[in-house]
């Protein structure tokens, strides 16, 4: 018996031997491997890596490199074979992104906060809805905690979580791992039971097309950043306080973000004050540095309200000195903040962490 | 001012220019390009194409091939690049596959039922549980219509959704679009409101681990079967049924899935005709012929509880004797059903149209 029609032609035929990528080995070093016979240079692109490892070609075609021990965690890489980035053919963990996808590879850690437990796990809700404010048909997801009964009467403070340039609505499951890391530390008692509300994050979605040098392109950056806002504001948070069972005060709203979700978490929260007490930033980037221009008539007025302002960026970041930047022109005006520096660059691995940092603070 | 730190090295390095693929030109023949300069054989390996197409390489080391004009539809693809197979790395629209990751291309067709409308949406629901059944931390989705209030009093019939072998649990969202189909299908009166619950199709995970010829391991298939509906009917089927508003009478549950999802519905419908009167078979697969042993007394007696039994295939599937051989036994026990032979291989294009006419009947 032929055990499955095959969707794909090729697949009918002889492949060649399977190749085992990515293999964790038990002292956490990691062997990537990659079949490309014919090319004549293959590197690793890894995450946080502050530079490309080349691989070795074997006498099947193999290109193949083995790490030093890597942290546990989880670590994006691609195959750059010939200048040209690759997923791993043979692994299925992808980091979706609107511009380059990647692979992932999980290198496991008993106990950190991104593994999944063995504990009660809340509900991740994709929403779908004709945005007015952009004119597109766009999604954001919610997160609600275990226990969440829609048709119970507990109401809970809301987390508004901001993705970075390139990725979608889902980077911060898909690749932050939010629901697990806030069913893991709601479990523990760390962090108070909250909705996260994750929507997409461009106001003016043709950004993208630009790629990476996008931000340098004022006009159609800050109609982005506007965009956004009004769709955040105006469209996806009265749906939320429509469907979910929230409480809606300020001191209930938390608005935070990573890169270009940063500097939204900041021009949407220090310009909203009324909606939002407690506001994150994590390694922002794309913002203008006409600060007094981006957050009119901001002062320290401000500090009664803010319960919480929190800024954190890695020290091997490129985008730190824009962080102290930004956070020498909040002194000036004599607002209060959290400053965090910590190790790392500009990676999910950074990101993680401050998530579990940042919630552990908020509704208290 | 630096846009962005970038999280990969390489990025920061001059990249080659940029490579335009998969681009859908107004007369629907589509171009794939991939840069692969030193490969010797590049080919497009397209959903429904029943042999790859040959690629041709250009003075920039581009490779790109031209189809004829294709029917509007979503199509997975991979390039072939010197036997390996790869996504196309200028394309974030993703195939998500356990065993293959593959690309996807949209050729638009107005008024199609998988293409987004200006219709209410409904909500697409991840869970995450832990099952006694088969050990492991599993996931599944649920479709909720437009309208569905968790606070109110209306209640919906429910069709379990099965996925194929090397799919996961989003397989029928992120690939069939089954959330889009009854958006539309709904909007149109052409379909009841109902939810669709599509959880993971493995008893037995490890089973992936054997790859295409893995249903030839008898046991290991057996065990995949028994397990898979065991933890369906232990514990997906009455999670649904308590946190959702849903009718709990046999004739307010359908089971249907798509090639060893199809054989899944059969086996577990038609062993369980007290809890489902639709069960719907699309392209099934992996199956026994031993259907005496897989169906133990069924006989023309499931007539007056049947009220829809649908067995559908493409033509041009390897699985139609198989298929056929399924309706040759269900007659010989005077069993009624529906029988479909539609164009088509064993693709998504099939089954998106199955799912199309199947809900169309259900709950009526």
């Amino acid at each position: 018996m032929l055990a499955f029609g095959c969707a794909f032609a090729a697949l009918a035929q002889t492949p060649p031997p399977p190749v085992v990528s990515p293999e964790v080995r038990p002292d956490d070093r990691v062997t990537f491997r990659f079949r490309a016979p014919n090319a004549k240079e293959v590197a690793l692109s890894l995450e946080g890596a502050s530079k490309d490892l080349a691989m070795q070609k074997d006498e099947q075609g193999v290109w193949s490199v083995t790490t030093e021990p890597l942290a546990p965690d989880f670590y994006g890489y691609a195959f750059v074979a010939d200048g040209v980035h690759l997923i791993d053919p043979s692994n299925p963990l992808m980091k979706p992104n609107l511009l380059n996808t990647t692979s992932q590879v999980h290198v496991p850690g008993p106990a950190l906060p991104w593994e999944v437990g063995d504990v009660p796990h809340g509900e991740e809700h994709h929403h779908f809805y004709k945005s007015a404010v952009v004119g597109d048909q766009r999604d954001f997801y919610v997160y609600t905690p275990p226990g969440y009964n829609a048709r119970g009467k507990q109401t809970y403070p809301v987390l508004y979580l901001l993705h970075g340039f390139s990725d979608d609505a889902s980077g911060w499951t898909a690749v932050g791992r939010a629901n697990v890391i806030l069913d893991n530390l709601i479990a523990q008692g760390k962090t108070k039971p909250m909705l996260v509300v994750m929507p997409l994050g461009y106001g003016a979605p043709e950004i993208l097309r630009l790629g990476f040098g996008a931000f340098q392109h004022t006009e159609l950056r800050d109609r982005n950043f506007a965009k956004f806002s009004e769709a955040l504001l105006r469209e996806v948070l009265p749906r939320v306080e429509s469907a979910y069972l929230v409480n809606k005060d300020r001191n209930s709203r938390a608005i935070a973000g990573l890169s270009m979700g940063g500097s939204e978490s900041l021009l949407t929260g220090l310009n909203n004050l009324d909606k939002f007490a407690w506001v994150g930033a994590f390694s922002s980037g794309g913002i203008s540095e006409e600060f007094d221009k981006d957050f009119p008539g901001l002062d320290a007025k401000a500090n009664d309200q803010l319960k919480v302002l929190w800024i954190a960026c890695g020290v091997d970041d490129r985008l730190i000195e824009l962080n102290r930047k930004v956070r020498a022109w909040l002194d000036s005006k004599g607002i209060k903040k959290v400053e965090v520096e910590t190790p790392g660059m500009h990676t999910w691995m950074v990101w993680r962490r401050n998530l579990v940092t940042f919630t552990g603070l908020l509704f208290r």
